[in-house]
């Protein structure tokens, strides 16, 4: 056990930042600077600085935010992730920060990516694959009340390679999904990440897994449909963090981003509400 | 396809390190602050310090150097990561550099962990996770010459959670086996990592690949057989790169540990050799 418990656990404080916000959208924050509005491409900080006015612009409309870390790796941005990690907690401390970062490795491994995840950029969930198993999960899960959000039917079209793989009537993805919600979820710290292009497949994995959270990305650029991702996948608290990136991030290249930036979230987070 | 191409592609490159060093062993980087020498451990620049010294005791030993990124991540330390990879690139560039990552997101977002991957850290080959699959594996493949090591069958005894799932007879692991060398090694860039705790599926996944290039860690802390992984898995030009970490890292822990750490390398090829 390590001694970064939050105050309060990743699913109680999902819960209460669903009933406060009434809000499911997250807020993926995806920072490409070829995309970024040209007034701060030059900037030193420019990926901090693109991602502050994201979050500022947005945090009343969001129950997360979801900082992918590949773009801050390719740009050499670590310390620009850790200033946002910072600035996010400090300052909007009841948004659930999930680090998306798909770690997946054996034990001793593992533990090294938890303390990246948790201790470095302060998370309190994080995205991990499945394809390692149960003892690459539990050095998460030993951080008790951080959360493991764990891959299970993803939003792109090459999931189904493995995903869908047929196991005696059971696709892959559901067997991840009652292994999951069976074994690795005793503590409660446990949510799965399921693609809203495939809104029937998220409709049973919410059959299996009762009332766990789920990370859902595929809205917006990926053309996730909204009314059946809602209905498939809610529960009487809300359910599901629904992610949007890069139409948000992207509703305009001018200096004004932030604000479009802000019209296009409050517009995504009625039309969620709207199917509730 | 990107203007990053090495001047030998990494199956050749692998081919002709195999030749030339006579050997199947990867050392692993795993650099553990916990773990190095007392007087090493206050420096500003401990883990390329440490790692360079290992890298520099076992290079003539050595088809492949294989540093874990999640090691340099927790320690904040991906400077020290790049400082070492341009070292080995510049003083050592026949030995191979796989990155050991094991990434895997949908492809915009691989884009970005390619270029971490071959631009900023100059790897050989990097390892990912089939789970999210084709679109997922793609982007690094667009950088012709560079190496995509797929994870298989691994070490861990939580692999078999989903590894092992059985889909009409045939366990996932073989599906994927299949599935890289019948349609992702189309051009020749692609190997598998199987674990050598597992020899009797090793042996397996070779029936299944022909000579593609094998990444086997589990041998050393992790106790795989070496007779039985070499018989397993070796080829006429050799097959495996046979990884080995903690055993080697750590084979001494006072001012002489790069000479320890050459001890047990030189011991562990020449028994990895002694089955070829």
């Amino acid at each position: 056990m390590h001694s970064t418990q939050p105050a309060l656990p990743f699913s109680k404080a999902l819960r209460r930042r669903w009933a406060r916000s009434g809000s499911l959208l997250c807020v993926g924050l995806d920072p490409d600077l070829r995309r970024m509005p040209a007034h701060l491409r030059e900037r030193s900080d420019a990926i901090f600085t693109f991602c502050k006015a994201i979050v500022d612009a947005t945090h009343d409309l969001a129950c997360a935010f979801k900082p992918q870390i590949a773009y801050f790796a390719s740009a050499r941005a670590e310390e620009q992730l850790e200033e946002l990690a910072r600035y996010i907690k400090a300052t909007y401390p009841e948004v659930i920060l999930v680090l998306d970062a798909k770690r997946g490795d054996i034990g001793p491994t593992a533990e090294h990516y938890a303390r990246e995840a948790f201790e470095r950029y302060q998370a309190d969930a994080v995205t991990l694959s499945p394809y390692l198993g149960s003892d690459s999960i539990e050095p998460f899960l030993s951080y008790r009340g951080k959360g493991a959000l764990i891959l299970c039917r993803t939003s792109n079209p090459g999931g189904s390679d493995v995903q869908f793989l047929d196991c005696g009537g059971t696709p892959v993805f559901e067997v991840v999904a009652q292994m999951v919600a069976q074994r690795w979820n005793a503590l409660g710290q446990c949510g799965l990440v399921v693609g809203a292009t495939f809104p029937k497949e998220l409709g049973r994995v919410r059959q299996i897994v009762g009332d766990m959270p789920l990370l859902v990305p595929g809205i917006g650029t990926q053309g996730g449909d909204i009314e059946a991702t809602v209905l498939g996948g809610k529960t009487e608290e809300g359910g599901m963090m629904i992610n949007s990136s890069r139409a948000i991030l992207y509703a305009g290249d001018g200096e004004d981003f932030a604000h479009a930036a802000r019209q296009v979230a409050l517009e995504t987070r009625d039309a969620i509400n709207r199917y509730r």
